[in-house]
Parts: structure tokens; sequence; C-alpha cells
């Protein structure tokens, strides 16, 4: 880190500086600039607490941190790609783009088999679907619960599809980790700090969706929670940011992708339809995610969207799903990637 | 809700609105417009679906919601703001300001009783500290837990402050509740539906500090969360908003407070230690939070901020703190409101 | 537009808001819903004055408008993309994707030249390249001026671009104009209402970037003041938003390009240059435009970054500019679309 | 500055880069730190193009700038408040509150004059209207130009008022210079580098309003630009920045006003009435503002606000401004300022 003094500072605010550093196993190299004087402060430990303590001394206008905070999840620390294997050849960062689409919320065991077949045909690998919904309002639809999950794994043993699935509370991870290939932490838990950890702590891959107001460094420090517990299987879900904006629900960062890429090991895909709210752009948005490096998409699909009981209105039916994975093929072909064919 | 028809909508495409509207047991009124029709809907079931059915219906432009989705917080059920009260003489949402002072951390029994002490002294009626601490990155200090709550409890006992602490968990609830008078989510888990949700389900007291990324309907709708499950004694409070401003941490959204004055009955306070991150401005803003009409301030106090395990460059020395309680003395005074005498 | 009343409006209250309404050669029509009244009003002057005066009478909740406020760049006035052809065979809004490149700022003719032949071997159609400079610092070079204008012309005559370059002064709009085939308004002026008039009252095409903090409807209506002056000649540039998210300069909407495409009839371009701020994302952001249906893309192109007098790290080489548009060309004849072949 | 390499750097990039700071008349400083270089460089000379320059390099992670971009309004460079005097008694930035009120637009005679005569009568020192609109629509009301003008000061003369109005095109600032005391720049003129130039370039005084996007830093660098020009009279005016909360037009940023008192030696005064647009939280902003030490307000006031041909919504009437201004006297000589007594 940088110490940056003030203008006026003396020989002896400069003396406190150093010493405080010492405290902390730090060593201070004096810089007399132009204007004014920096202190380079060499040393690894406890930084966020040395940097908060530095800055309340007097005399020093501000403390700038030269390395990011995060480690493990750092493509300093590892430079190929992190591969997820579901089993059965599907693989999240690997060469392929893996789709996963489905209902915003498990409705019943119809519409959702259906739905699966559906999406699997169009060439899909992996089934979304709520059963523990979190809402805005507490009058909303919640969603099915465990008998959610339990429609979920049928239509798994009936499509050969995945599943993922979200989980809102850290007493559900193991009940969800029985049935998801894969568990979802939704936005507004992105920094739901006990539900990361027990994430953690077991060994179900995590696809961690972007908070709506996080920070891309901050969106990689959850995702340094969870290896920090030991589990070093995490998806990054990119899924649109809150801005001024409002003819879209929020707005898809597109540029997450290529700095999540250059920043992370962590495979990156995006979710077109929580970004927009809005199921006319989703294909636009769906080409522009490939089409900038991402490793897969996470689309919202229903056969009746004027009856879903969640989000119909960003829903695709399956035939615009089906036409939708038509340009995405070609466009991950023109990236250097492929994706599954379709059966249809 | 009005739905708003395209240019093009045939009267086929009218007839099918009109038709789901029936569905839904709602009445739809046209208007013929200059340059479109609209369709006044009237009904109260389902809203939140039954847009959303709307809004995928073909030639439907948009639908626009009418009434606000909050009903027990809001200020059209009960006009009276509502008065939380702690015992011992202290109410939140009265005609007393009532301020909660005391460190981020709560980090020992010695530097803990006597910030409680100073605070007191000064006229603080509630003591803050985290014993549960939501940190960005894993490598933080992350509170002493249950310790930290006897703690907090001990020094009630010397001081006879109230106390006020963060519940992250949905499973530590009880254990808090045990411990605490007030109960307090924090900006990260605002959305946090399981935590709300046990909040609600028992009695004690919950402060929610509104996320940063919350509008103030989503906050309202929060707090309704907490209603809806039988607990009504909810502070709401302040503590900035993310925007692209650098200069601060975050922005404090001083229009908040009169707004939710307006909109709901619940008292509301302002906490200007974590919407700036910066000590030099506190007072200012703690000021101007009183001044806009806050019941309370929730401010952060540590006997030696250089010390702090966390959060040190936003606390106030007790002495800093002395003299910001004589100005806000003078203001709530100007506003109609009164405060504790200082015992100094 | 749609007036709510309070829960307690009267019958005079509403009467009163029908007489204003009478007033303005407005209908009203009364529907009285389960909470509340809401009047519908039919009738097209004044619009923005009309909702102004409505929301300042007694026991009006709000005015909701219902229509969009452009008119003339709407895709409800004209539905077939508007094709600005800048002779030569160069279109913007057909079928052909066009790319401007070119540096930041026109420096010295040497240096001109060179990009410009490099990009036009490329395959670029138009040279971009600043002669007014707008910049943050008045301490910043502001560019050439008249002297870089002719450097630009120069540069045309030698290889046959056309060229677009920024005007920033209502005085200077007839200078700009005898030189460049396209005049920029740039993202800090798309609101500088008098330039913007001026544009509209001559004849040159206008590329219209979108402010840092505009809305797209707030874009479009900027769109509409050139319109509504008698230029129909507008490129609209999506060259990202201001948001919270630090590790780019701006954040690319990239939603915003099908959403200008489904509101308007205009051609839409992107600049991922300026809205990243960082060279090792623009191909990724280009790709993604594209993608996105972008009709074109204005990018940043330097023979020496490190040598740039403004905007260096994000100007990309003649040599990354020539790969990325063997890429562009790919998904562009994926998405339907063609592009200029390159001649290297 | 500081350069940080990265973690891959050879003794060869690093060699380049100290090669680059020599080339600019810069010295460089190395630190190794546990896991990287970085590069203190000393010097003063094309910050900024230093800076892009350096980034450009191989192996540069990024450059952290130490100093702040403005010099000229810093208040290092300068400690004493600038005094802005009108002449009668009226001056800004002084111990005195200066309240500016008046119209959004200036609409005719009678009304105009009628309302000075009200705002002066409650203790308002400066009278506001403006002659030249900046409407986001152009079918709106832009304002009666020098009509409007000469209005203001037939006004002025009536009343002892001093006047402030906008400025919205660099031709105009000589007519607008030669009735109005205070020349305001609007919030989407702030970048408006033409503009400002010419302000530098005349004497009036200039209140300088901060743009909907604009950073703390880029205001103050806006209001360097009119120094840099050689006119030191510049009053800031914070009035609101946009996010994403819709219940208010913009968001007024309380904090703005204390970190330009820290920052800069300018006097700064808050516009409640544009960052609302919602009259009922304008006493409450109002009063926060001044709590927090602004110099001042500018306040919207018009005598049937319902009539009003812009901002209607926002506006008070004089009875209700009346009312304000008793409270604010109150606030101000807790916060040791005074303000003029009411003359009623």
């Amino acid at each position: 880190m940088v110490i940056v003094m003030k203008l006026d500072a003396t020989a002896e605010d400069i003396g406190k500086v150093e010493e405080k550093l010492n405290e902390y196993g730090y060593q201070g190299h004096l810089i007399r600039g132009v204007e004014r004087i920096v202190i380079g402060a060499v040393g690894d430990k406890n930084r966020e607490l040395v940097m908060a303590s530095l800055e309340t001394l007097a005399k020093v206008e501000k403390v700038v941190p030269i390395v990011s905070p995060y480690k493990l999840v750092s493509q300093e620390v590892k430079k190929e790609k992190t591969r997820i294997d579901l089993g059965d050849g599907v693989v999240i960062g690997g060469e392929e783009i893996v789709v996963m689409a489905g209902p915003c919320a498990v409705e019943n065991e119809q519409r959702l088999c259906e739905t699966a077949e559906k999406v699997a045909a169009a060439g899909a690998s992996i089934l979304r679907g709520g059963a523990f919904k979190p809402r805005t309002s507490p009058y909303s639809f919640r969603g099915l619960e465990e008998e959610g999950l339990k429609l979920m794994a049928r239509a798994r043993a009936r499509t050969g599809l995945k599943i993922v699935t979200e989980v809102v509370n850290p007493q559900d991870v193991s009940l969800v980790a029985e049935y998801a290939d894969v568990l979802q932490v939704g936005a507004r838990n992105m920094q739901n700090f006990s539900l990361l950890r027990e994430l953690g702590k077991q060994e179900r891959p995590v696809l961690l969706k972007r908070g709506l107001s996080a920070t891309i460094e901050e969106w990689l420090m959850a995702a340094e929670y969870i290896f920090s517990e030991g589990n070093y299987n995490v998806i990054l879900c990119e899924r649109g940011i809150r801005t001024f904006e409002h003819y879209t629900r929020n707005t898809l960062d597109i540029s997450a992708i290529p700095l999540a890429n250059m920043h992370s090991h962590l495979p990156v895909i995006a979710d077109p339809s929580h970004s927009s709210g809005e199921r006319r752009i989703v294909p636009a948005l769906s080409r522009a995610a490939i089409a900038a490096g991402a490793d897969g998409l996470l689309v919202e699909v229903h056969p009746q969207p004027e009856q879903a009981l969640c989000d119909g209105p960003q829903s695709l039916t399956p035939g615009e799903f089906n036409l939708l994975m038509k340009d995405l093929r070609e466009i991950a072909r023109v990236c250097g990637r492929s994706m599954v064919p379709a059966a249809i």
C-alpha cells in the first residue's frame, strides 16, 4: 500500500506512520515528491486492518491499496481456466458453451417436464428452475420448496439434463445439495456470508450470481469466501447491475465477462433474462454474451409465459429458445467454441 | 393497474386482454386516447402475477402499476408514527431523538465498557456494537460471536444503555434476541428474506438498514416482510446507497428520511458513519439527518480509532462524539424535538 | 396520461382535476378502483405542462405518462431503418456494418495518415479523429482545432475514407461541417441543446453519443431535437454509462443497442473504446456489439498508443485492429450482415 | 504517481518504465513489495499524459494518481473561504447564509415582480429565474430569452434583489452578463467546456451546478476551468445526482457539501428543488443543507405552482417559502451563521 501524506505533514507525523508500520511488521519507504511525501509500505499481513489504522493517523491524506484483495480466485495464482465437470460430458469452463434453461419457478410436474424436454431437444445441458424463490414482496409466490426439488430430480431422470437451483438459507444447503447438480446463489445473497461459508463446506459446484450493486472485485471476493472454506468449484454469473436506466430491469454489464476472464480463472456465464426483464431483447443479449467470451448462459424458458407464476415477461417460449440456440451455435463456432447439437 | 396497448392493437388483441382480466377477477375500463387505447383494470388480487401475465400478451405495450406494493407499513393504513418502546424511557419514534453509538465491532470488555460509559455520558441511549460481522473479505475479523453478545450485555448492565447488534443468519436470531434489545439487519441482508421472516416471528424490535442498491420502495417491502410475519416493531435506517461518487464510501440519501416519513409510519434513523466512511464529515451528516426529520442516529464511536479492528477511519472519538451531541441537541430543539441531556 | 388520486380525495378534489383537464382541452375518464380513483385523461396538447400542472393539485397522488415523449425518431412513425448515405457506397444503417476507426485526437499529419491507411486496409470505411477535444482538465491537450480538420481532410483525400469528427461549440458547426462527413456530438454535450439545434439546422449527418447518465429516452429526445429543426440524419452511438463499477471507465450498456432498434428507426453504433477505457477488452466488446445488432463501431486505433496525446490506454494498435476486423467479419456474417473486405 | 508492475514483470520491463519516466522528466523510485514491484514516480509535468503513456507499457498493471488534478480551487492553495461580494451587502461565502429564490422560468412581468416582492419580504437576497431554459424536450417552453432578462432587471430595480440566471450558449455570455449579477451554469452544461472558458474570460460571478453524473472531483475541475481563464468568482451548487432511486427526480448528495468545504475554498450552496422534484420534501432538504454547512440555497418559488410553465410540482408557494425561511434562520443560528431578517 502507499500512504499519501498531507502537504503540511511534519517529520513527526511521518515518524508516527513509520512507527505504526513497524508495529504491524511492515517496512516503509519514503518518497519525497514535488508536492508531497508518500510512503510505500511493504508487507502482507492484515492488510485491511493496517490500511484502516493508518488512515486514522494525523496528516495522512489517504492510503492507496496496491494489490487486489482476492487471492485464490485470481489468475495470478492459476492461469488455466477452471473446468467444472458435472459428469456425463457436461463441463462448464471447457471448450463447449453450456446452456442452462428452464422456468423461473418450478410450478408443477407436467409443465416442468414439458419444458425440460423441449430445452434438452434444443441443446441445453442443464435445467434451471426455482424451488426456493426469494421475492421482493412477501405476498408473492415463494416456490414449492422441497416438493420443487423432487420435481426437478424427476425431470432430470426423464431427460438426462443436469439441474441447477437456488438455495437461499444456510440451513437448506444440505437439503438442496441432495437434489441439485449445481447450487445457485442469487444476486440478493451474493454477500450473504453465512450462506457462502456453508456452500464452501460442501462439494457441489456453486453458481454465484453477481449482486445488483456489487463491483467485480466484490463478486470475486464472494467467490473467494467459498474457496476459503475448501470448495473450488465456483461458476460466476453476470446477471445485470442496477443503474438509472429504466427501459430494462437491470443493466447487463457485458464488460464483466472479459474482465472476469482477465482477472480470474473461474468460468463465467451470463443471465440475459434477469438482466433485462424483457423477452424481446433476450436473444440479442445472449448472442452478445457468447461473443464477449462467456462460457455459458442461464435463460428462462416457459411453455406459456402468460401463465407463469413468476417472470413471465422475460421468458422465452420453447420455440423462441430453439431459434436462439441455432444462432448461438453459429456465434460459438466463430468464437472458436462449440455447442451441443440440437436433437431437433 | 393500467394496460397500454400498442398503436396497432386490434379489437381482438383488446378482447384477449379483457378476457385475461376477467379470468383473474378484474374489470377492464377501455379509454380511447388520441394516439392509443389504454385499459384501466380494477381489482386487487395477485396484482404482481396479473401484471406479469398481461405484459406477455400480444400488442400490450406496457402495464403500469397504480398502487404501491406495500400495505401494512404504509401511512395510508396508519397515520400516526409507530413508537417503539424499549423500556426505561427509551422510545424510538417519539418526541425524543434517540442516539445509538458505539464501536463497529465488539473487541474486548475494557474497551467496550469504556466506550459505553462515554457515549452514555454524552447522551446516547443505546449502545451499538457488532458481535457477528459481515465482511467483504473472508480474511477480515468476523466478530467475537456469542462472546461479543455477552460483553454487550455486561456493558448494558454497567451503564443502563439499551443494546443493538446485528444478526446475519436466520439460525442465530433466537440467540441474538436473548441478549439484544434491538436486532439489526445489515444493508447486505436487507433482502435476505429467510432472515426477515425469522425476525418477523419473534418480538424484539428490528433495525432494518436500507440495502446499498435498494429503492425506498424495496426497503419498505423488506419491512413489510417482517410485518407480514407478525412483528410490527421495525425501525428504518438510511445508511447510504451506492453511486458513482468515490470521495465517500456510499452516498447518504438524505431525501430518504422525509420520504420514509411521508410514505410510512415507521420511525427512521440515519447512519452517517457507514454512509460516508469518513470521520471528518460525520458531524455534518448527523446534523443534516436530524434537520431532515430523522428520529435518531447510529454513530460509530471508538476510544482509539487507529486501534479499531474494523472501520476505524469512520469512527469518532468519544470527545468528538460529545461535541457532536451538543450540536445535535440544538438542532433537535429547533426542529421541535428533544434529546437526553448529557451527564457531562 | 393517468391521474392517480389519493385515498382521501373528495368529489370536490376530483372536480378540480376535471376542470383543469377541460381548461387544457383534455377529456377525463373516471375509474373507481378497489382502493382509489384514477382518471384517464385523453388529449395531446402540451402534455408535459398539463402533467406538471395536475401534479400540483390537492389530493393528486401522481400523474403517470402513457406515451413516450419522442415522436419523429420513434418506430411508431417510421418502421424501416433510416439509411444514412455518405456517398461512395458508405451507408450507415444498411445491410453492411460500418466501422469508424482512428486516433482519439489528431496529432500530426504523418501519424494520422499512417493510421488512416492502416485502418482503411483493414476494412474501416470512416476515419475518426478529434480536432476539438473536450477535456476534463483545463491543463490537458485540447486538440489542433481547424488545423486538425485540415489534416483530416488530407487523410480523406489520400485514403478515400469518409471522416467523422467532434464539434463542441454551436459557433463551430459550420466550420466543422465544411470538412467533416459526419459531425459528432460527444457524451458531455448530449444535452447541449444550443448545439443540437444548430446541428439540426444544417445537413451533415450527426453522430449522437449517449450521455454518461442519459436514459435511452433522453438520448432519443436529444435526437428528436435535431430532427425537430429539420435534419433527419442522426446516428445513435452507445458509449457507456456511468455506474459504480470501477474496473472499467464506463459501463457499455449493451442492451441499449437492441432497445434503440426496438424503439427507434435510427441506426445505432457502439464505441467500445470510450466505454471501457481498456484496450484489452475492446475486442470482446466489439464482437458483442455486432452480435447484439449494432450497425457499426467507433474504435480508437493509434500506431503507438504509448505516445498518444490522449486515450492511449484504450487504443488498439493497427495490428490488433486488423485481427479484430477479421473476427467481426465472421460475426457480421452469422448475424446476416456484411462488412467491407480487408485489403490486406 | 505510483506505477504497479505485474507479478511477472522482468528487469527489462521495469527498465522501460524508468526510461519513459526519464523521457518525461520524472524520477522513479523502485519499491520491492512482498508480491510485486511498484515504482513511485516524482515529477509534476503533464501528469495526465504521463500516466496514460505508462499505462500502455508492457507488464504495467496500473498507474495510481497521488495528487488531485485540481489546483487553483483547492484548499491546499488557499485556506480561507472565497467571499463573493455582489454589492449592497450581499456576500456569498461570508458569515451570512444567502438564499436565492424565484420561479423556474420567467413568465411575465406581473408574476415575476409579485414573486420577487414576496421572496424579498421573506428574507431572500437574490432572485432566480430562467430566461434561457435548457429542456429535455424540443417541444417544451424554452424561456423568454432577452425579454426575460429585461424582466429580471426590472424586478431587481423594484425590489433591490440581486439576480441570478442561466446561460446556455457561449455566444450569449456577454448578453446575459449585461443583466445578471450571477451567471448560472446548469447541470447539463457542467462539462460544456466552451461555455466554461467563455465564463472564465469575463468578470461576473458564476454559479456552477454539479452535473447529474459528475464526481466531486470533476465538479471541482469544471470550476478550475473557469479559474484557469482568470475568473476566480465561482459558487458551487449541489443539485442532486442521478441514481437508481425513483421516488425523487435526483438524489441530493448531502455529503458533497462538507466535502466541497473540505477540499476547496469555494462557497457551496444547495438546490433542494431540482434535486428532489418534489415540493413536499423541499423544506426538509433545505434545513439539512444548511445544517450540513451550505453557504446558501437556490429554491424555486412560484405564486401559483399549478399555473407554472415549468417545474410547478417542485415549487413552493410564497407562503410555504416564508415558513421555511423562519426555520432556516433558526438552523443557521445554531450553526453559527446568520440570515437576513424577514421583512414580514
